[in-house]
């Protein structure tokens, strides 16, 4: 975070909008800066010395700026108060729904995670409704978990960011097309706020690779790049895409499927009901029908399986020379050389990030799929784009999602955060 | 022009960028907003009385402001004199050299279009040098016509910005891959510094699908469109992008290459050497080989024949219920969907733009494409993107490198410019 200047933000219009731009301004500044002084905060924002004092007080008030000893580095005048970014009792939660997954991610203020949880789950048999209230008990146990933690002050829930794999109306909360989940129309931020433990928590629901992407470029390894693809590895290929440091979102925020880039129209069948796509020649479920297992249930029908759990089998049997495995690794690094090609051709990012269970498949994957780039990218060299591998994993959409939690309140630390304490007790 | 707000530049550094910057400042006040009196200019900058007088006089010394009588209309004190902007003797070249014809287009500092040819030109034959020759007999012929005609005060070369149908390092301008040129580190825009007649001209290369796009997203039917795809429509298909308002560009200025979108494996040959690419699929020298007419020559082989002449000989024998020709339209206009469609799904623009000789074609391709585009969209409706053909057809790389060199001299009026009578004397 240390590098990332603090945005100049267009002013507001109305007089309480200046007050919340103002707050949002003086704890940026603690956050990014560092601990410093009245006097310093009013240097580096401009703001009146009286103003300062007044936006301080009220974010010590609420818990978000706390003072932190003196500073004796002066040489002249009393020795100021030091004041600190504070966060540690407010809980931005992240969280992910996917077709044989759920996880939720617990982070701080600062972006240090205190709660962390996956489960295999079957989010297509369950459907909307009893995901919904699956997703809750486990943000509930995360609540419950944190809030029984010796804390300096009463735990804030001060909201939910749930990454869906699929298109997502984001001022409805409405999941409008989720070809894996098997979702339509499902009004699923609704559902969620009517489930007990959820009651009052401000959600937003989001495009998994969305989310997965603003992980990776702030806090992966690939942190910062400016221009990145960040490409999702589960049953569904999602992208999420940095050009120029912004999200792509698209005009109706629709932007990055490219897990349906048609790339074979001789290729196999796509959960979407099209043939050839992208998501049909890499996503999980290809690499499962290439290794004649199951696509979805356990081996012996005991249950939902993590993605990470049938990946890591099937590695197993590749690294028992599996001949039929190898096989399907070399076809599907083809195609994923191939689908990324067309990516570098676009876009010319630094990087292409792989998500998910490419992580545990990537050494059989990634020399046939970088030699696949490299011959598909107009440009010497596949471009100069490197193709990495997330190091967040199947997390990276929940971090995502608290990271988005956590800016929100960082944009607007005046907007109503729930105790934790009356979360749960209305739950 | 009207609607665009004059935007904000980041304060550059020292005190010559601050007079340079200060400059653009007050001439893009007048060219947005149109004429008025130094105090309107003070209030609308925030410049002081002093410091505006001062720069109004040095652009009345560049010739890009002049007096324009006086302010009436005001109330109280005595009437101000009226400043306009001007720029009628500014000459804004932009040129395209392509496979198969040559264009260069020039206008005033308002974008009004003063010279305007096209010729049909084969630059593969050619190579770079007698490309360069030729390009610049071209500009030549505009500088002088321009020139002859009764002026306010002498005319004046601002620059010249060429489209090339490939990669371009924009800093050196190094054509570094332009596969349909056969042309591969070529530094084009060396090559035109030392032609008779363009010696002292500020020449930058670009590609030119992105200066069709800034065509397009400025003075198109689709102005100000946020989020827009540019297809370029000639032999090669190359791709300009606007997203959120902004040209997408990449890490290495080498973005929107979605000719090269792999999309078939079992497809035709390409030019860049691969195969299934859309160009491949789309791009005229597809439709001829459909047509069974030879690709770059004409008919008789009485020399080059430019590509809406060719695409014109086509659509006449559709018109004349060719069946071979229908047969070919409805198999391009599918592939010309099916790509559409995968640029939708990662892209989400309100529109994607046909341009060059798709224009031609239009009635017979845009039926099927558009079933196709719906068909491989992940959102119904095709996403609620348009397919569009171009106003501005095979002008608008040509016109945006106009748009490029006016906006060079908006943003810095005090950059160095060739008294047309110069350039012509040492030419």
């Amino acid at each position: 975070m240390g590098d990332r200047p603090v945005r100049a933000v267009p002013l507001p219009a109305g007089h309480a909008d200046i007050r919340h731009n103002n707050l949002a301004v003086v704890l940026r500044v603690l956050a990014v800066h560092g601990a410093g002084s009245r006097a310093g905060i009013a240097a580096r924002t401009g703001l009146g010395p009286s103003t300062v004092s007044r936006l301080v007080g009220e974010l010590i008030e609420l818990g978000l700026v706390q003072e932190a000893g003196t500073d004796h580095t002066r040489r002249a005048g009393r020795p100021a108060t030091l004041l600190e970014f504070d966060g540690r009792h407010v809980l931005a939660l992240g969280a992910e729904i996917n077709v044989d997954y759920l996880a939720v991610v617990g982070t701080d203020l600062a972006n240090r995670t205190v709660y962390e949880a996956q489960v295999a789950f079957d989010a297509v048999a369950a459907g909307p409704d009893r995901s919904a209230a699956a997703l809750a008990r486990l943000c509930r146990q995360a609540i419950t978990a944190v809030a029984s933690r010796p804390q300096p002050r009463p735990l804030v829930v001060s909201g939910l960011a749930v990454a869906v794999p699929g298109l997502v109306d984001a001022a409805s909360g409405v999941v409008t097309e989720a070809p894996n989940l098997h979702w339509r129309q499902v009004p699923f931020g609704a559902a969620l706020s009517t489930q007990p433990g959820l009651a009052g928590v401000d959600i937003t629901v989001a495009n998994d690779a969305n989310l997965g992407a603003l992980a990776e470029y702030r806090i992966g390894a690939w942190a910062g790049t400016p221009n990145l693809v960040y490409v999702t590895g589960e049953v569904g290929i999602g992208g999420g895409i940095i050009v120029g440091g912004q999200p792509l979102l698209g005009a109706r925020g629709r932007g990055g499927e490219i897990g349906h880039m048609n790339l074979d129209p001789a290729g196999p069948p796509c959960g979407c009901g099209r043939r050839g796509c992208w998501e049909a020649l890499i996503g999980l479920g290809a690499l499962l029908r290439a290794a004649g297992t199951r696509p979805l249930a356990s081996p012996g029908g005991t249950g939902p399986m993590a993605p990470e759990t049938k990946a890591a089998s099937i590695a197993a049997r590749a690294r028992g020379g599996d001949e039929r495995i190898l096989a399907a690794f070399r076809e599907l690094g083809h195609w994923v050389g191939t689908g990324c090609a067309n990516l570098v051709n676009i876009f010319d990012p630094q990087v292409i990030i792989l998500g998910g269970f490419f992580r545990q498949i990537a050494e059989w994957i990634l020399p046939p799929a970088r030699a696949s780039l490299e011959a598909g990218v107009l440009a010497p060299g596949a471009g100069g784009c490197e193709l990495a591998i997330s190091s967040l994993g199947f997390t990276a959409a929940a971090r995502g999602g608290a990271l988005h939690v956590a800016d929100q309140v960082l944009a607007n630390p005046a907007r109503p955060a729930g105790a934790a304490e009356d979360v749960l007790r209305r739950g």
